[in-house]
């Protein structure tokens, strides 16, 4: 038996406000700091659901990790967590975050479309690919399952559920949100035909003109 | 003015027995262990090329980098450097070897049909999906190409010239060696071609039943 835990939360008041936070790292790290919003919202005056601008809210989410990660202080555990920090308030400009274990932030731009937390590499390639500030919604939604098909096919140790947020700009409200589990048809579909395409191109790749490579000259450093 | 310096060594006798030695980490430990090796050859009765089997060559590279790295024992940079050795002696079986810091290694085998070092991540997906035991030696050189461009893509620090190298088993023999450079026409085409049959074929996966996997049933964090 396996548990899992959602890295994805949803917050947010509709009309006023929606909020997406995406976890990685540190499992006690990121719970607690999800927890830790919860109860603010709950206790105190200044809170997630009351914060005026999208960096004021990344802001506050590195201070509540920097707080978490205190609480472990002394210990050998590595207890970082990074985030994914999304959403809009009212009517400025949509934005998301990517949250540091120190607290700092970098934004999403026209110049770097897409943030990634947690195991990146394998599925990168295929996001620098697709992603411009002109795909549409579907097309992003699309070509992060793929890029997490990449990622899942490299490291085995990464597996469903996937959960995928939707936002559509303005909307304010929560949105769609779809749930991929392990015995789902559609991953299954999306591997295989992914699978496929990526065999088929390579074997459409111009062959190498070797000959006109050969580095006969190249020193040998003994023969 | 960048200098660059090739990460890749051959050495051998013609008839006897042929090594490739690829190196990746920490320069001054890659180069110190290849220049050792170098020395031993010349001044030393057992060396690289008076071992007997490719698991003593392995051990071998191991314990000349354990050396290397040891004599900057005490400084805080980090002297780790990984080597991947392959050959073949005589009428034995080729192999290859993945050489850790630690001077122990792993070796390729059926289901592990290749090793990677350095910047490796970025162009795992396609080789879990090309290299199998029963390609031939061009796909493989080809598919590794493509796993290069995918690397450079993800990583711009990443970047030609790409040494190529291969081996064709029984020939004891240095065999063909290729360089491409950074002004490879051939390079350019196959980046070319490849963004293009990943974007054509990204565009031909199957569309998802968004509806079907609505999870509409998920609990929301807060409202």
């Amino acid at each position: 038996m396996v548990s899992t835990y959602s890295k994805m939360h949803s917050f947010g008041i509709p009309g006023d406000r929606q909020f997406m936070i995406l976890t990685s790292g540190n499992l006690a790290t990121s719970q607690g700091v999800v927890s830790q919003i919860k109860k603010e919202i709950k206790h105190e005056a200044t809170n997630l659901l009351t914060l005026e601008h999208m960096t004021e809210v990344a802001e506050y989410v590195g201070e509540i990790s920097r707080a978490e990660q205190g609480k472990a202080a002394g210990s050998n555990v590595n207890v970082e967590s990074y985030f994914i920090v999304g959403g809009q308030i009212q009517k400025q400009r949509p934005s998301t975050f990517l949250v540091y274990p120190q607290g700092n932030y970098i934004s999403s731009s026209p110049d770097t479309t897409y943030l990634q937390i947690g195991e990146s590499k394998y599925g990168k390639p295929i996001l620098d690919r697709i992603l411009t500030p002109d795909v549409s919604l579907e097309t992003a939604a699309m070509c992060a399952l793929v890029s997490m098909d990449s990622t899942m096919r490299s490291n085995l140790s990464v597996g469903p559920p996937i959960d995928l947020q939707v936002y559509d700009t303005g909307s304010l409200a929560r949105g769609r949100r779809y749930r991929f589990d392990d015995d789902s048809e559609y991953l299954r579909q999306l591997k295989r035909a992914w699978d496929k395409s990526l065999i088929d191109s390579f074997k459409k790749l111009p062959p190498v003109a070797w000959s006109a490579t050969w580095d006969r000259h190249a020193e040998e450093d003994t023969a």
